[in-house]
């Protein structure tokens, strides 16, 4: 089986790509600005100390997703390429460690198979998660639990209160928290001050932040990896043989369109992501065997649910051949693929116009259902 | 005993940085030129097809530096965000393959520590490579060489004629080549055309090009690793799990910046390099005590020999305190620390003027030798 991102290779150079995640609409008005001071960036970030731009960029990032509380100061926030080279870093130390990790199921495929190589996973569920019960944790005695929040591809997360129950329970059975909130910029309801609940019940964390997943920017992003005072020397160390700084002027781009967003480029991202999924809600709304799983969810990638895998599948390949790329489910079950054969995973963060012609060849290709005996083959 | 990088990075902030191998000199009218234009190249990336554009900017980097025959239109050459990115992508397809590997020593930390927590790892001196000497690597009975050339710290590179000698009793034993080529940019001995060698002996072979350390532009940096035939699916896989593309905006600086190069930055690098290795060399060359262990070397990295551990290591420390940070030599003999004693290593990819004002201190600081108690202490 091919990974999901072997798959959004493919679709790279598809007529329609809803394939990856990635931002690909078209640039507010204000990150336009920003994108026509790129030679003053460079000269700015050029001009000043690495560490003072570093700091600065990682406060605006983090404070316009509410994250105040972010051990910025204590040397606890490491700036890496992105958050699978993150997670990359992340695999090593749990390594060293020894861990077994309980890890969210489903989700994006390339966590797991980064994870693999280093250390023995166990699937847990979001369900599970939700109540804080590690005692479902059972056979494989995790010594660590991750978790992708919001999660991808369902925008199922860890609000608050969940949080503060878990990073709780996991204190008491002293177990490494790690949590990739790639997501956390599409969702409100992730923007509470995760380092406040996290810091106060003592838990042992790593925490990836992305800034990949929301700008349209030809892929200049970084990803800050925050981690609780005992994991300082230990994951710094980690981070020190793959990389000695990041760019100055990525740091620069950051730090202006996390301004941006705080200014109001963040409402405008919401809308642009909550005017997508209606789209999609409303474009499949009276085709009969189609479901959306996930009403609820606010982040950049949509789930459909389908009578069948062999219609889900039908309607990939179709689609595919319409010109409209998206992605299959299976890979985001790692632990069991057929749990998610039903499910096609499509990506909103698209123009407007992009998004509609797509969601027309997809009722086109829904609408034509194909014969009973094909689809149950 | 702190990794290289760690060292380097607390060197960031020093009045004089002589610590890391990136490029900290001025930009040339040339590189100035392409600077002024980032939002015009930010434009014309987005403006194209993802496939294009990278082929065009790696054929631009590959064939400036003489790699005309890499199999660019084959799908096998790959672009990462950095050289060490590149390593760690190698290093889960050195697990999977469960290869034992014979690593050149001395060389950067970094490498050995990225492989160790996939691979087992033995050294290999540059001498036993240079002979193509396979039967020296005895003991642990590897399935894979990994060989940096140029080698940093030392500047020691395998020639056309002792690359052919290499991967042809590579290929005879059914040994994978691995090649770290960043520093190939700074030795014309090292710019034959490599991928036709290669080809020619039918080794199973990846190579890791580098553009990061040539050009000082805030970092913004590709690898590109191109392997044989055989490997390509089960690298290709590897890349995937890490990421799906790099920025086409970096891509097309880059472009630009290897067009640069052909077309006179590389002499003009050549020239500050030996300049500023000439200065070096100028300035221990009356001071008792210090040897120049690589006088043929033209890598952006110097080393200076002195007579015992304990002094190289007063110089270092109290060079530190004028300001002025270089690395030790312990930590590139991974296998054997106290090889390295005698050594620092300098690095010279500087505008002059900083390098003289380094060397003016270097001076002042290795001429007031300790008393003999407290050298030999």
């Amino acid at each position: 089986m091919e990974s999901l991102t072997e798959l959004e290779q493919v679709a790279l150079a598809a007529p329609i790509n809803l394939a990856d995640g990635h931002p690909r609409h078209m640039p507010t008005d204000g990150q336009r600005r920003i994108v026509d001071r790129l030679t003053e960036l460079f000269d700015a970030a050029e001009s000043e100390a690495f560490e003072q731009l570093e700091q600065r960029a990682q406060r605006a990032f983090l404070d316009s997703l509410g994250q105040r509380s972010a051990p910025l100061t204590d040397g606890r926030v490491f700036s890496l390429y992105s958050s699978s080279v993150a997670t990359t870093v992340l695999a090593t130390c749990l390594l060293r460690r020894e861990a077994r990790v309980a890890l969210i199921h489903p989700t994006f495929d390339n966590i797991h198979d980064l994870l693999s190589g280093a250390v023995v996973l166990e699937p847990v569920a979001e369900e599970a998660l939700a109540e804080a019960d590690l005692g479902r944790l059972g056979r494989g005695a995790p010594t660590c639990l991750f978790v992708t929040t919001p999660n991808n591809p369902t925008g199922w997360l860890l609000d608050q209160e969940r949080l503060e129950r878990l990073a709780s329970a996991c204190a008491a059975a002293g177990h490494l928290l790690c949590l990739d909130t790639s997501f956390r910029g599409f969702d409100r309801r992730a923007q509470f001050d995760s380092y406040d609940v996290l810091e106060r019940t003592g838990v042992d964390y790593v925490v990836i932040e992305d800034t990949g997943k929301l700008w349209p920017v030809s892929e200049l992003k970084l990803a800050f990896v925050a981690v609780s005072a005992g994991l300082r020397d230990e994951f710094g160390h980690a981070v020190r043989d793959v990389l000695l700084s990041v760019s100055p002027f990525v740091l620069r781009v950051v730090e202006e369109l996390a301004a941006d967003a705080a200014r109001g480029g963040l409402e405008r991202l919401h809308a642009l992501i909550a005017r997508n999924r209606a789209a999609t809600l409303a474009a499949v709304d009276d085709i009969e065997g189609i479901d959306v799983p996930d009403p609820d969810a606010r982040v950049s990638v949509c789930r459909l649910r389908f009578e069948s895998a062999a219609e889900a599948d039908r309607v990939r390949r179709e689609l595919a051949g319409a010109g409209v790329h998206v992605l299959p489910g299976q890979q985001f079950h790692w632990a069991d693929p057929a749990q998610g054969g039903r499910d096609l995973r499509l990506a909103v963060a698209r123009s407007p116009h992009v998004m509609d012609e797509a969601l027309r060849r997809l009722r086109h290709v829904a609408s034509r259902r194909s014969p009973v005996g094909e689809a149950t083959r």
